[in-house]
C-alpha cells in the first residue's frame, strides 16, 4: 500500500505505536484499514495480541519499512495502523467547547481527560488544530475513539445548535470563582486558545468563571485549566467510586 | 561569548524566547548572566522593555547568531537568557514530590502549576530529567523561577527531612477517591512517572489516593492528574478571591 504523510484533508489519518495502535482496533475496528510493521518489529508479546485481534477483524497486516520512513522518521516506532475518519456530530448534553486550539499535544491531552471524566462531545471552533493530526491522536492515547469531536466554523453555530446549555467561558477577568459558580445541566464549558484566551464578548453570552491562581503565573496551561474545570463540574458523580 | 549546547553538568542554563527572558530578569535578576539577541531581533515594543531592565540590573547584552544556531536550531526565537542555577534547598511546609518524571514537558507544566497553587518546594527523586533542561524552563513558562526544586537520590531521603509531613501517594488502584481523603497540612502530594506509577510499596508509607475517572482511559496524564490534585488541595485557599 502506499502510505502517505498526513494532510488535514486526507480520509484518514494514522496511530504511532503499538499501544496506540491497539486502543484503535480494540475501540473501532471498523475504522481501522491496515496495520503497518517494520522489519524490526518483533512478533512477539504484544504485538502478537496485536496481529491477533487484526486477524478476527480481517484488518490486514503488511510489513512496509517505507511507511515508517515517511510517517515516523525518529525510528522509535515499530506498529502504525492506518485508519477512516469516521467523524460523528456531537450529541445533546453536556459538552466541552475549544476555541481555536493550536497545539495538537494540548487538543490531544484534552480528549484524554474528557474520556476520562465522561465527556463524549467536544466542539471545536475554527481555525483550530485538525483533531486527526496524528500528533492529536497520540497525545489523546487513543482517547480519540471513545470521543465525538465536530468543528463549527463559528462560536455562534454552535450557540444555536445547543439553546438548552449552560454556557461556562473560563476567563482570566471573571470574578466568580470555579468553587463557587452555580453548576447547571447540560453545560457547555468553553475555552480559548493557548495565546489570548477567550475574547471578551464571550462574557455577554456565557457565565463568566475563574480558577482562581497566584500571581506568580500568568494562566494556567490550557488542557491544565480544562481538565481541572472538567473534573469539578463531574467530581460529584465520581466521588463514590475509585477509578 | 563563547556559547556551549546545555548539558545537565554545566552551571548554567538559558531561557528560550522573549517572554521567558523578561520573566528571568523580573523573578531572578541576580542569576541572569547574559542577554542574546541575533541580527534579525527588532529592538521595539517589549524587547526594548527587556533591554532597559538589562541595563538597570547591568546584565550584558549581546548580539550573537552563533548562540542561536547552537540552542535553538528551528529559528523560532529572538531572545536567549544565559542564568546561573542557583539550586535552593527545598523548606518545610507543604511538597509536590515526583518519583523519576521522564519527560522535560511534563515537569515544565506541573512547575507552572505548582507556582500557580502556592507551592514553593517541588521534590524530585532520582533519576529524573534535569529540571534545568531548557525545555523543561521554557514549558514551565518561568514558574522555574518562583520555585524551589531539589533532587533526592531515594525516596527514603525525602521522607527522612520531612517526617512531618502527611504523604499522600497518587495511585490507580487506590480505594480512597481524592475528595474523600482527609486533608491534613503539611502534606506531601507524591505522584509516579508518566510510564509506571508509584510502585506498590508507596502504600505501606503513604496514604494511598486516587483521581476516579472512567474506564475509557487506562490513566490521567501525569500533569494533568498532579494539577487536579494541587488543586483540590489547596481549593478552599482559593475560593473567596479571584485570580
Amino acid at each position: 500500500m502506499k502510505v502517505q504523510r498526513y494532510k488535514h484533508d486526507l480520509d484518514f489519518s494514522y496511530t504511532l505505536g503499538a499501544t496506540l495502535t491497539y486502543e484503535l482496533i480494540r475501540c473501532a475496528p471498523g475504522s481501522a484499514q491496515c496495520v503497518f510493521l517494520n522489519s524490526s518489529t518483533e512478533k512477539t508479546g504484544g504485538i502478537a495480541d496485536l496481529l491477533a485481534s487484526c486477524e478476527k477483524y480481517g484488518i490486514p497486516v503488511e510489513q512496509n519499512d517505507k511507511a515508517f520512513h515517511i510517517l515516523s522518521p525518529k525510528g522509535n516506532c515499530f506498529v502504525i495502523g492506518m485508519f477512516r475518519k469516521d467523524p460523528a456530530p456531537i450529541q445533546a448534553g453536556s459538552h466541552i467547547v475549544l476555541a481555536n486550539p493550536q497545539d495538537a499535544g494540548n487538543l490531544g491531552t484534552i480528549l484524554r481527560t474528557a474520556a476520562g471524566f465522561g465527556f463524549h462531545d467536544i466542539a471545536i471552533i475554527r481555525p483550530a488544530v485538525d483533531c486527526y493530526d496524528p500528533k492529536v491522536v497520540r497525545a489523546s492515547m487513543g482517547a480519540i475513539f471513545h470521543v465525538r469531536v465536530e468543528a463549527f466554523d463559528r462560536i455562534e453555530d454552535y450557540l444555536a445548535r445547543f439553546p438548552e446549555n449552560t454556557r461556562y467561558a473560563f476567563m482570566l477577568n471573571s470574578s466568580t470563582p470555579i468553587r463557587q459558580v452555580a453548576k447547571s445541566e447540560p453545560f457547555s464549558l468553553i475555552f480559548g486558545n493557548e495565546a489570548t484566551g477567550l475574547a471578551e464578548e464571550y462574557a455577554h453570552f456565557c457565565q463568566s468563571v475563574v480558577i482562581p491562581h497566584s500571581h506568580d503565573i500568568d494562566s494556567l496551561n490550557l488542557p491544565i485549566a480544562a481538565s481541572i474545570a472538567m473534573f469539578e463540574f463531574t467530581a460529584d458523580r465520581w466521588d463514590g467510586s475509585a477509578g
